[in-house]
């Protein structure tokens, strides 16, 4: 079932008119999170960003805040799932003349079902060189990433990690840390500012240096460990980029200390919002 | 009506599923020409850039050159107007994970009455440090100009100069051309290649001394005209940009020429279509 401008659809049924503005000009923006056992994660900070993703659009949410979170405690129900992925989409809505947005943005809420990767692999990322247009909107545009994949995958790498200017930023989906003699530090210029990213630089200040600054492409390549952060992927080792191996290629031991005290605060999270 | 993944539907009923990668990641392509008393101007071209733009973005057209020429003129049919414009879109289909493109493309061809503005009134431009991610694609990605509305509005700009690193580029749905001295110079670099942008190449290189180059900054406030060109406009006139006024704030005098020869042009054009 999928949520559809205040209807509930079969998911077959969740159609949209082809004068859709995100169809047509790729204009809008999403949030994504996931929910255990029916419980959304860390929701409250997905709708603060989905709020800001949407103000810095200038797209108006159709819907109040509270009326927001009821459809997605919904669309959780209606989708019983012990791992469900939830995605909020909102558009431009119907334009008139294809191009201006509408007043009244169109919105989708759906879930799907999805598996985490173990949290004992790594993975392996191709450096790109790339920045996203407006990074601090977590906007509908993935032409590039996307148009890489076939690529990516002739490389046997799981992911991109984007750079410019000397400067690492993020990957394709995900944000990225690096550690250097027990530094925790992660980019802030050309990263969104990712939920569990949030939650990690805070509970991680706790036992570590933490740093949110410029890392430059030299520092990522002299890094200790390396792993990625996201809603999909809570915290990943990256034990590969290109052609360089990091940590042995094993998760290492920082980053397996981070994946622990990750899931406390996850646990943590789920009890406050019960 | 509307075309639609091989169906002809009436406006209302031409909906897509919200699985479509266009509208989950902005993952798709278009082009738009005009038919005039049912007349397409310049089709091939338009499929050539289609075709080309399909390709650099991976994405199969599942339908033959052939077949798609028939839809075209079957959806000019019924959608009669002596001034229509014509859109084809193409998205990566319904992914299965929201970020694969399928192996089906989306296929979208629809058409809506417009009107030309007129010929010998210009336009204001708004400069913006900006350039297309691909420029070389006609992309679905409209994110940066759509969000300058406002801006623009505010300013009482029609539209927007991009630049970047001290050249010009393209305007965000047209071509530039500046004159300076009699000479015509356009930009390659950053410039999606216009079909009217290549047809007055082709036509003016008998009456001025054309060049395709870089342009700077710099020689764009120089400038004796501006214009810009596209297939919503023919040639209009730039009568001022921020708050520089082009050619005492009216069209140009080899603006004026190289409209009555672009007029000539696609008459000469329409009777080999025809």
């Amino acid at each position: 079932m999928i949520y559809l401008n205040g209807e509930i659809l079969p998911s077959e049924k969740a159609q949209i008119h082809v004068s859709d503005l995100g169809l047509l000009r790729g204009y809008g923006i999403f949030d994504f999170f996931r929910a255990i056992d029916g419980q959304p994660i860390f929701i409250e900070d997905h709708l603060d960003r989905f709020e800001n993703s949407a103000r810095l659009m200038r797209l108006p949410i159709p819907e109040s805040r509270e009326r927001l979170r009821e459809i997605i405690l919904e669309i959780i129900r209606l989708n019983p799932h012990p791992l469900l992925g939830v995605k909020m989409v909102m558009t431009g809505g119907y334009s008139e003349d294809g191009y201006t947005p509408s007043e009244q943005s169109n919105l989708i809420v759906m879930g799907k079902p999805f598996e985490f990767k173990p949290a004992d692999i790594g993975m392996k990322l191709m450096s790109m060189e790339y920045r996203r247009e407006i990074p601090e909107i977590k906007t509908l545009n993935y032409i590039v990433p996307i148009r890489a994949i076939q690529q990516m995958k002739a490389q046997g790498a799981d992911d991109l990690l984007y750079y410019r200017d000397g400067k690492i930023s993020e990957s394709s989906r995900s944000n990225i840390f690096i550690i250097k003699n027990e530094k925790i530090i992660t980019p802030v210029d050309g990263a969104l500012f990712g939920v569990t990213r949030k939650h990690i630089l805070n509970f991680a200040k706790k036992h570590f240096i933490v740093e949110e600054r410029d890392v430059t492409v030299q520092e990522f390549w002299e890094a200790d460990e390396v792993f990625t952060t996201g809603s999909t992927k809570r915290i990943v080792a990256i034990t590969k980029t290109d052609n360089q191996v990091f940590s042995d290629g094993k998760v290492g031991r920082i980053t397996k200390k981070l994946q622990e005290l990750f899931l406390e605060e996850e646990k943590a999270n789920e009890k406050i919002t019960l």
